[in-house]
């Protein structure tokens, strides 16, 4: 039987403190719960001593995830750090410390003002007090790519003595070649004591293009857990893509011989779900996920793939979930028909989010002739991640056009109360914001403003996606209608109502792996 | 001294065969005088047998590219495709016929229906034929990677004999693992008799992630040029990454002691006049050219990152000509300052296109306070793009909102005549458009719209990009304003504009290597 590769994924941790990529606790348990059902065999839901945020979001992971994958939370090599993980940690079914250190020459001078004795004193003690919560210990060395070998397995053998489980060699800065970083874990297993009765794990960065390339020389060598991403989002240039390592290893098993636990046929529904959820797309040539992953240009044209996939397909769309857009609902579908093509597409609705979407369908009918998954899709993850709403939009109006002011009306309701104003602007989405601005009395800075059509064709929905910073905070908003500018009213008032509902801190804690 | 590594770009080729990438002759022609600026030695500017339009933008590219990069056009090993090429070719100062044949056996039996004796013949003939119009012939051997090694290697040894000067090894699947790809090139090398008088090539696709990592190991194995494209763009997936093999063997000198001759401060604007021109943005971490590449979340709490940058960045934003948005312009800069400025930003225009610029920077400075060299740019790579104007707008308004039927009034002059109409429609941009499409008499099928801000704030410009089905033709428009709806209906008419000045049927030849 093949070896299995454990995929422990970090979307929520590395992926989620990268710039445009925050997520609430909501959206972190929905995409918690879509990575369980992809089967990923260890979940990092956070850095919980980063923010009071990010420690809710690992402590709700950790309740509300049942029988899925384990549960990890990071923690850098402090005792306070791993009490707070650990406080976090505690009611997951099957939770994991991840702590770390920095051992490359240029972080402990620069970064810890350390030396390399005090960073193995720290290893010790920190690996020891995260083994007196849980047997499950994983130990990274920071930027382990650029330090000493030498130095690197005297770090390594002394965490498998206090007891790590877990030893994770993170190219933190994305700088390894794949020949070298395969010949860098080779060598650690050939020459660390103990380092066969762990689980040798790899983290790689892709600054220069080979996070997924130096994944696969790290499995080669030994190494049987990678540490990835969905949509390879992370710091900077991102992680090693979870879809790509998964993908390579499954279409090519001739040259490796190893398994994973991932349901590759939800990875498509994965990465939607979290360019939903953030507001941040692939690009088209993004690999297996990506919209021209498996287009060929003018399609038909294309005799070879006509006649054979296989002449230039290697793996099929259906293996990774992509589905075919289909023509299902119209004006006339009634309340079953949409309750059963939601459940179809594996969306969980209660009844009251139902009846709420039910009424936005029906409005989207008026306005558009073919609601497609997407549309539908669109229409309830908008209200699956809505936060509880301080304002809503009761009418919207406006006026522009070369030569005329653009103006706009807007009245809300906040419970019982309405109030209504209107503003002018640069054009009608500036002249409905400083008007909804003169309402909630809290000025917002537009960071981003993003818009894609749901689907083809003049009466497609758009979605917008703003980041605004509001009150200190930064916040992600988002709305769909037909109508674009709408669309960037509700956006806008999404975002309000989340720093209404919320109004705390951004994080203050941004060490990474 | 260090050998020199190859730089072939295949942008406007590969690239610009995938979904969502054409470009038309004056797209090209702006995109391949940026690619000589940045120092590519190799410029595959199309297949010009697959359509009069890609006849054409060969034809102009090798005519009007003096004093840079060596000009290749794709052909497939057949008489009339390697005439039309140098048809197009002849007029440059360094040409080269790059021609290709499947050698795969699952490509010649189901997409040639040939035997492996046949492509053989078709090869030398191919290459012989190539060599009467020029010395410099480039021979690809479609879907090398999943040939048969022994067939590979009499192909390669024939071509060479019948006169190539570099072979070129395509992964055209993206199929290949680092170490089994570079195996594949460096058994090639030891076994093929002359191979050491010709260039060895690569041509790797990125359907696993790892085109970077096998054009790296093929160049560990005696490759000594590389194909690749800006942003990756490509077929499905893409192609490997100029910018990521260029950045690596610069940043990983130590291990790779091989020099390209590309001026990588010139990387960053490539990127960007790409994306700007076919309306597609790179994700945010997508690695060296995407917003997030240089990012350090949190930025000055980066710690490690103030004290010393090398601490998280093994490479400068500088290195690649990442630029720091600047405050410039705004409404008491005259037309010497603005035309200073885009001077500086390296932007060449005619005075009739600085004049007509110039008009739309004053009418920016109505709406805007600040200008950024982004809206600069936005502004004037809009009008070098613009092809000649059928259709020029002269009027737009439009009222919508919740419970209001959006409506809009557009006038559009067309040289004398001037003609009016309203639309209604599920949206602002849906009246607007159906206005239009009453005035043309051509109506158009959205394809895909996008619209990106080009700098933050609530008053900043939107740039929106569309695709459009008009006349049996596939064209992308693109508009800017402050308002969206307006930047809308600008996209539009420039894609019927395009359509108008143009109306020719689209590719139907879509082979590829």
């Amino acid at each position: 039987m093949a070896e299995r590769i454990l995929i422990f994924d970090t979307t929520l941790r590395d992926g989620e403190q990268s710039p445009g990529y925050s997520m609430n606790t909501k959206e972190k348990l929905e995409m918690a719960k879509q990575l369980a059902r992809l089967g990923v065999d260890v979940l990092e839901a956070g850095f919980p001593i980063a923010s009071e945020d990010d420690f809710e979001a690992v402590k709700a992971v950790a309740q509300q995830l049942k029988g899925g994958p384990i549960v990890a939370g990071l923690c850098r090599a402090r005792d306070i750090d791993i009490d707070r993980a650990w406080e976090a940690l505690k009611h997951a079914e099957r939770p994991r410390i991840h702590t770390f250190i920095a051992t490359s020459e240029i972080h402990i001078k620069y970064k810890l003002k350390s030396t390399q004795e005090e960073v193995l004193g720290a290893t010790v003690a920190a690996v020891k007090r995260a083994k007196r919560y849980t047997e499950d210990v994983e130990f990274s060395a920071e930027d382990a790519h650029r330090t000493d070998q030498d130095f690197l397995c005297r770090v390594v053998e002394a965490a498998i003595k206090a007891g790590a489980t877990t030893i994770n060699i993170p190219d933190t800065v994305g700088y390894g070649l794949p020949w070298e970083f395969g010949q860098r874990i080779a060598d650690l297993m050939a020459r660390v004591p103990g380092i066969g009765r762990v689980v040798m794990s790899t983290h790689c960065h892709d600054d220069l293009g080979l996070g997924v390339a130096n994944s696969l020389e790290a499995v080669r060598a030994g190494a049987r857990q990678i540490e990835c991403t969905i949509n390879g989002i992370g710091e900077r240039a991102g992680n090693a893509s979870l879809e790509e390592v998964v993908m390579a290893l499954r279409t090519r098993k001739d040259l490796m011989q190893f398994e994973t636990g991932i349901r590759t046929e939800e990875i498509y529904r994965t990465s939607k779900l979290l360019q939903s959820i953030t507001g941040v797309s692939v690009q088209p040539n993004k690999a297996i996920v990506g919209a021209n992953a498996f287009a060929h240009e003018a399609g038909i044209h294309q005799h070879g793939v006509l006649q054979t996939p296989l002449t230039y397909e290697i793996m099929t769309p259906e293996s990774v979930g992509v589905p075919r857009s289909k023509l299902v609902l119209g004006k006339h579908s009634g309340r079953h028909a949409f309750k059963k093509r939601l459940e179809e597409l594996g969306v969980e609705l209660t009844e009251e989010e139902l009846n709420k979407a039910f009424v936005r369908f029906k409005a989207l009918c008026d306005r558009k002739k073919e609601v497609f998954d997407e549309d539908l899709l669109t229409l309830v993850e908008e209200e699956a991640l809505t936060t509880a709403e301080t304002y809503t939009l009761e009418h919207l109006q406006f006026t522009s056009g070369t030569n005329i002011v653009p103006t706009a009306t807007v009245r809300l309701r906040m419970q019982e109360e309405v109030a209504q104003e209107s503003g002018w602007g640069d054009g009608p989405v500036d002249a409905a914001y400083k008007a909804i601005d003169l309402i909630t009395k809290i000025p917002g800075k537009l960071l981003e403003y993003q818009l894609r059509a749901v689907t083809g064709g003049k009466d497609a929905m758009g979605e917008v996606t703003v980041t605004v910073e509001m009150d200190g905070q930064r916040v992600v908003g988002r709305g769909s209608s037909t109508d674009v500018i709408e669309a960037s009213v509700r956006a806008y008032l999404h975002a309000i109502n989340k720093v209404v509902a919320r109004p705390r801190s951004g994080k203050t804690i941004t060490e990474k792996v």
